[in-house]
């Protein structure tokens, strides 16, 4: 891979600028925690590990920018303030929480040792760059354990992106995948499109393109019809929030395929690392589901492809229900649903 | 309504522009038969039924032209070749077939009747009109029929756009939903955008908007997600081609929506015309699918949304086994799909 999604760097948060995607390859630099929000309400950066990364960034960027603007005065009282305005974001990935949650154990450890301000930023820094690097091995871990399940001669689907664009890098479900391809075991992937932001056509062929990996896009209504011709052997997919019996928040449209997958025998996998579990949910049922900007479906690159005035759903995510998934990968091994709380809850 | 989707004029076959809905209204006059293969082909008209109307049309104008153009001479011998360059327009819809079928036995009376070149033309004028108005007719009829099937406060899914636009005016599909909403059994109707010429957010929202039948607009692999919910009581969709067995092809993705209707229980309903039925045809494999361009799935509205070079698949049409069709929904009744045969084969 020839690109990073996101780096800290001494001007700021660095990202791919993923609305821009393929057509354009440039990078965007949030100088503030602001910028930072800003830059995940509007997916210039998604992806739960992404979005997990880059929360965490903010939180070290608000602190250092703090303390550069009003050094000592403010400091302390700032960190909470920082923390929400990242956390209001964007609801359904657990990821953004639980990379909060990382900071705040930091900065606590921070104010019990009376650290000095900068001393407290140095932590920050290091702890944001730390869940950064971790997600790359956590990914290239669940990806060979998931190259396992992949058949010789794979053909698979996949739906959005779950790659290195939605990660620190290497990616969840296209983790997997490249896992799989070093290991030749790939003969094509089938990208769904995934309307309405089209993450799969953007982001999941340019990704796998780039890498030499075979790959066909089809728009998500396609899904069926490959299937039904016996053309999937294998779907694998990321995840945004997985509740403590398997059920499976990810990108709208999941749990359609999923379903499809069943009816046509093909085996459906999540790939996620483990801390996109949410074992405080006992099931997917109480996973918040983020409605999106009406025009996100009513247009394309600014253009309308609908009466303007029509009524729109716009749900960001589904839900998949743990009975409709064969296994869930993660850096830890690859379990059934309803072994996730048995093998991986921390109580 | 207030649109008409083809009309017969002096000046030629006059069609309203359906790859300019919904942000212009314009209508394109085909002053000869290559102008009316074109505006099947590029999708200026679509639907099963509009294709033959088109079609029968396009034969009447064809021999029309040729009757100014050079009177009797050459008239006899032109008729096949205009036959032929309007039946190499699409593939799949069966209707255009069937109509030029019906055209041809216009044309065999003309000439075992020692009919003038003019008498001709003006027979195969009158046939295509009639076959225009038939549909017009039939559409009411299986609507009224549809619509018996629709519970009270209903929220019905459809795929497509099987609508007046579709047609020669009614609909199918939303002819059911029409007669459903004449009679105040609709609570809102869900309109899968479809992908990728996205029929439903340009016509089948537009024409429902127009007529005041409350419509909401979902991308494609949001259908599962509202079916989970319990937002979906019926779907209907309209069809291309119904083999004697009950399978039927019709627009990419209307073969996953049967799936989930029935990993769901919602009643799935497929409504057309007699005339879409292709008794010569044992079963679904045997309809033959149209592969069409990969800049359809690469590009909207001309921009990219893919990089430019990513391998496509672009199947026109799917085909849904019988085994998913709660009913066919015709001018005849509404059948099973195994009682299709019995009821309505000619031979």
């Amino acid at each position: 891979m020839s690109f990073e999604t996101i780096s800290w760097q001494p001007e700021g948060v660095v990202m791919i600028d993923q609305s821009r995607l393929p057509l354009e390859e440039s990078y965007v630099t949030c100088a503030t925690a602001e910028d930072v929000a800003g830059a995940i309400k509007t997916m210039v950066i998604r992806g739960a590990p992404a979005i997990g990364v880059a929360a965490a960034m903010g939180v070290a960027l608000g602190m250092k920018k703090q303390l550069a603007a009003a050094g000592e005065r403010g400091f302390w009282d700032r960190f909470e303030s920082v923390c929400q305005l990242l956390a209001a974001t964007r609801p359904t990935a657990v990821n953004l929480f639980w990379a909060l949650e990382r900071m705040r154990k930091v900065w606590q450890r921070a104010v019990d040792s009376g650290l000095v301000a900068s001393e407290a930023v140095d932590i920050l820094i290091a702890e944001a760059c730390r869940i950064r690097q971790e997600d790359i091995e956590t990914n290239r871990k669940l990806g060979a354990l998931g190259a396992e399940i992949v058949p010789e001669n794979a053909r698979v689907l996949t739906h959005c992106n779950a790659g290195a664009l939605a990660c620190a890098g290497y990616g969840t479900a296209l983790g997997v995948i490249r896992a799989a391809h070093e290991r030749e075991k790939i003969r094509q992937v089938l990208a769904d499109e995934t309307r309405p932001l089209l993450q799969g056509a953007r982001l999941t062929a340019w990704e796998l393109q780039r890498d030499g990996i075979p790959v066909t896009l089809i728009t998500d209504n396609m899904a069926a019809h490959f299937m039904g011709k016996g053309g999937v052997d294998l779907v694998v997919v990321g995840a945004d929030r997985i509740a403590a019996n398997g059920d499976t928040a990810n990108k709208i449209g999941t749990y359609g395929v999923a379903i499809l997958a069943r009816e046509h025998r093909v085996p459906f996998y999540v790939a996620a690392p483990c801390s996109t579990i949410d074992f405080s949910l006992d099931s997917g049922d109480k996973i918040p589901i983020e409605e999106r900007d009406r025009q996100e479906v009513l247009t394309v690159g600014g253009q309308y492809v609908a009466p303007p005035e029509v009524a729109v759903h716009n749900p960001a995510f589904d839900v998949t229900p743990a009975k409709y998934i064969t296994g869930i990968i993660t850096e830890k091994g690859i379990f059934k649903p309803e072994e996730l709380a048995v093998h991986l809850c921390p109580d």
